[in-house]
């Protein structure tokens, strides 16, 4: 419906970067720019920076616009990346959503301002009009970006509705994390003709591509890019849904603050890098037994780089 | 018990405050530094920016930076600022810390990062261990914050035990702001003795001056400094506090989100001027509705700035 080129929402597989650090916690734009390009490599569409899998707000303005230069600087194409520019003052949103159009990334994901709780609909629509009013630029494509149990702060269906009315050409797509089917297939329901809606939960993957998600901001896409494109390309087989619903099993077994840790963890054992470890705190980095448990975990689930 | 005299944590009424806005919705450092020196004439300890009730993670490194420069630039004396320096970035809360030492300010509150929910102590301790560490100043007093309705993260008891062990004479402080009596009364028995412990809520100011706090970062005292610091300094007559119960429970009657633009409401309505409306989303400014029925609730309060 929506005839401008511009604004046309992505298709694939987008992993939900991991972040790996250096011993001082900074970026390690090596072991970062290698991730990319193998996923890049792989098959997927693009790669989501900065998100919530990637500890997106535990990083500055400076340090997320440089690890975008140097993905860059490495090869990876511009519009191959969605930068997720989400921060709890808005004025750091518009500098990292300035910074993405300038570098001619994809679009951006915006979560809203994230450290007041309970603020009314009214407050979240007044807070993506400043960003875009801000920004002013028709080449901006936004992607609203739901995950109510970590941001606690979660975008209703008015919201949704009021800005893709005020800015048709702008919204194009919502990145749907909470976790809950009924939550994507309702969303699905009301706006998949006007706004493209994708899931981050890889088992819900078949029930959206059939309502028309075209591709996922995946986490487990990480380590398994193709397997979770079989998932959205409707070619998947029983077997390797099952696979994907075990590996997700697995990790839904940890504390929810463990989650990240342990697909670091999962990084670290097929790299053989335990540099790839490393969070920044608040959260914790895997002890060795929870290590070694995870080794034991993953082989018996069978995740195979090469051919996932 | 703490001989250091640097360590020596603060004394009186410490307005946690409001941050005017301009109408672009950056900071008045104009009404700002106004506001802050009438304050300090009214015999405040200090001040506190950048809290919660200030909207501090509403705002930039940058914009924070500048706005304390302005207050020293005004002649508010550096020492008499407690800098609210939290950040969901730790590196964005160490540009903060550096700065505030640098400009000589009393002390920081600091939350711990607070994007990423449930964490466990050990992430919540490595936070202020990582800032503690690399700031690496033994000027530096810090000051634990604690607010879990509003950062969803909070501050156990093994968390700051934790920390006045590894930093005796860094930690001096700490900001319980859950407003919660029986929890501010079980902080006090546990910590007073080496951590001091303020409140928020005026309501509870007396039962913890009874217990050794000796002062408050309260958002009532950006319009009734005295009033609050009587509530301290235990010489509150039965009517003062039955008055600050009344604007209290006048607060308690709005939605939570709408507390601090009603407390910027009654700036406004104190000082005839609307620009104190102001908020940046995803707050929502008062309505004239709202502000109108405000101008009623206080005139019955009988809120006086000129006596209160």
């Amino acid at each position: 419906l929506n005839t401008n080129p511009v604004a046309m929402p992505f298709v694939g597989i987008w992993p939900a970067l991991l972040t790996p650090l250096k011993a001082d916690l900074s970026i390690d734009h090596r072991r970062f720019c290698a991730h990319v390009l193998r996923l890049v490599e792989a098959g997927c569409g693009g790669v989501t920076p900065f998100g919530t899998t990637g500890e997106g707000p535990s990083f500055t303005v400076d340090e997320r616009r440089a690890a975008v230069d140097a993905l860059v600087a490495a090869g990876v194409p511009a519009e191959r990346i969605l930068v997720s520019t989400s921060a709890a003052a808005l004025p750091d949103v518009e500098a990292l959503t300035r910074h993405a159009l300038a570098t001619g990334a994809h679009g951006c994901l915006m979560l809203p301002p994230f450290y007041l709780k309970g603020v009314p609909d009214e407050g979240v629509i007044d807070a993506y009009r400043y960003l875009i009013d801000r920004i002013a630029d028709e080449r901006l494509r936004l992607y609203l970006y739901h995950i109510p149990q970590v941001a606690a702060v979660g975008l209703s269906h008015h919201v949704i509705a009021t800005l893709k009315r005020l800015y048709p050409h702008t919204i194009v797509g919502i990145k749907d994390s909470q976790c809950d089917r009924a939550h994507s297939v309702a969303l699905a329901d009301a706006f998949m003709r006007d706004v493209r809606v994708y899931v981050g939960f890889e088992p819900d993957l078949p029930e959206l591509a059939r309502r028309g998600s075209t591709g996922a901001v995946s986490g487990l896409a990480n380590f398994m890019p193709r397997v979770v494109h079989a998932l959205v390309a409707e070619h998947a087989s029983a077997a390797t849904a099952a696979r994907v619903a075990r590996v997700r099993d697995l990790l839904a077994r940890l504390e929810p603050y463990a989650l990240i840790p342990a697909l670091k963890g999962i990084m670290a054992l097929l790299d053989d890098d335990t540099g790839w470890l490393r969070v920044r705190p608040p959260l914790v980095a895997l002890e060795p037994g929870a290590l070694a448990e995870l080794r034991q975990s993953i082989g018996v689930v069978g995740i195979d780089r090469a051919q996932d």
